[in-house]
């Protein structure tokens, strides 16, 4: 029989809710990591809160299985998702998570924490720092004390989020256009954009002096969400590599876009170290070693670390959130006892 | 008695049906008009088939109203709307307009045209030109032999429009927006759009440090269509009179994309007059000049005429279908007895 005492209110529970996956880790109070949990998206803005319920309870479910503990062990339980604070001013969306994580026992209280914290303490233990993210969207934060005190950009896909893969997929396709319409220079885009889409164009003229190949484009984009655009962002790196200098040119567009809004929340007084996530940054290493050297060209010297997500961070908030201080060996054992896991 | 044999089928109905509003004017067939109505909009692909049928219907009514005619006396109608072209492709939207107008006995089959066909048909008679609109959308046109044989951009919000009310009210939301969140200059724009949304802002910093301002932007901005963006444009044109550089420069943004638009239409063989219209080009002088200055830099030297809709047009364009000749002279007759109609 299981020694009651020694499991009940002892561990601590992170979940990375992302737009697209979730993940959910759960660690022991000295950091080490027991269990690891996946399922699908877990933000109740993107998905919903029903579908977001659901990613964090079975993700949940999965880290407790494999630790091969109850959810009653957890005393403390931080998710970090996009748009959090939004979600912690509703009541039912609050309330509907909730109920979701105590079907499987866990009866600790959500405490939401910003997606960008996470990322920050998902590269290093550091309470002051900064972290940048390009995956769907992009969004610099500053941390200090441990708590995120600048936010820039991050603003979605119609006011902002400059330099993500929204922002290249959607000039891919503008490039694309404008090549069709004859405003702008010929560019490799047309054909591996072409290839992308469900129905290929035909380069022929159709009504009103437009190419059907564009109305076709026009047509298919609109059906869609507009981040749906986001998935064209790997052409333009594929594209620059081969040559074409339009594509080249958005590349450099975002990694500039990227490193001013990095610039943004930059403080003379705070010297912490760079996380770098998302899929952007964790992918094309271009991008990355534009804002390494921005990083650089601003005089700092702390590290930068990319990380794949924040599921680090999360259970390292869960942890500091109960009290546990999260020093350079605590933060070394989560990261190690993560990694086999994964 | 009326003379049943000298009004049968010899009157002309020429709609300019606009996303906003629908116009609508009956023509005997030597270009006198007759009457006018109108309605609102008459666009189905903005409003859907059954708004767009409603409007096109009592615009209609009320023009043969004022003419003291029945629809009977219709022999040619053109209805000019932005992507006509896709809705004569649709046979369920074009029969449900169809039937709309026999309600009022037109029983003359729908011509669908370009919009942009009849704002150039509403600025000169010449089948040869080219016609630019900068309203809610953007786009040019390059005509020959009275047909449109190129379009450029007018691609849609999301892709394209560029230097149009989106565009401009876009740009004028994303200054704001980086001016909030530290990534660009401040600008006079922040408070102008602060007065015009629903909700003003608080310049207090809310969650993750984040302007409460800057969410509450964000928050009113995903709640409308993105197209609603386009009511703050004359924002940046207030704000650049005042001497705001930030404005300046979009308003020079715009100015210079719509010269880029039209110049990509410009062929070397045609040198037909330009036709502009839209809010932004009837409205904001600095804009106009932009482009007569572009116009004449490329050498140009046919008229450029600023029209106030594409209704002359349109009425044009049901003559010139039916086989009336459109010369100087009926197209002198068709403005002339138009004006104090309106």
């Amino acid at each position: 029989m299981t020694d009651i005492r020694s499991v009940t209110m002892s561990h601590h529970l992170g979940i990375d809710a992302g737009g697209t996956s979730t993940r959910a880790v759960l660690l022991d109070a000295t950091g080490r990591c027991l269990g690891l949990g996946r399922a699908g998206s877990g933000n109740p803005i993107a998905s919903g809160p029903q579908v977001a319920a659901e990613s964090l309870r079975s993700a949940s479910a999965r880290a407790l299985d494999a630790a091969g503990l109850g959810g009653a062990v957890v005393a403390s339980l931080s998710v970090a998702m996009a748009g959090g604070s939004d979600v912690t001013h509703d009541p039912a969306t609050a309330s509907t998570l909730q109920q979701a994580l105590l079907t499987v026992g866990v009866t600790a209280p959500i405490v939401v924490e910003p997606d960008l914290l996470a990322l920050s303490f998902s590269g290093s233990p550091s309470p002051d720092g900064y972290a940048l993210v390009a995956g769907t969207g992009a969004a610099a934060v500053r941390v200090q004390g441990g708590e995120v005190v600048q936010t820039c950009d991050g603003l979605g896909w119609l006011l902002g989020d400059e330099g993500s893969g929204f922002w290249i997929g959607r000039e891919v396709v503008r490039a694309v256009a404008t090549a069709l319409d004859a405003r702008g220079p010929a560019t490799l885009l047309a054909a591996l954009l072409d290839e992308a889409l469900p129905t290929p164009g035909v380069a022929v003229v159709a009504t009103e002096g437009r190419l059907a190949a564009l109305s076709s484009l026009v047509d298919q984009l609109y059906a869609v969400p507009p981040v749906a655009m986001a998935r064209f962002a790997p052409l333009a790196f594929e594209a620059a590599a081969a040559g074409d200098v339009v594509a080249a040119g958005i590349v450099e567009g975002a990694g500039r876009a990227l490193a001013h809004t990095l610039s943004a929340v930059l403080d003379a007084g705070s010297h912490g170290p760079l996380v770098l996530g998302g899929s952007i940054l964790t992918h094309q290493g271009g991008t990355r070693a534009h804002l390494e050297r921005a990083w650089s060209d601003a005089g700092r010297t702390a590290p930068v670390v990319v990380v794949p997500d924040g599921l680090v961070g999360a259970g390292v908030l869960a942890l500091r959130r109960s009290g546990v201080l999260v020093d350079e060996a605590v933060f070394a054992r989560v990261t190690a006892t993560l990694a086999p896991l994964r």
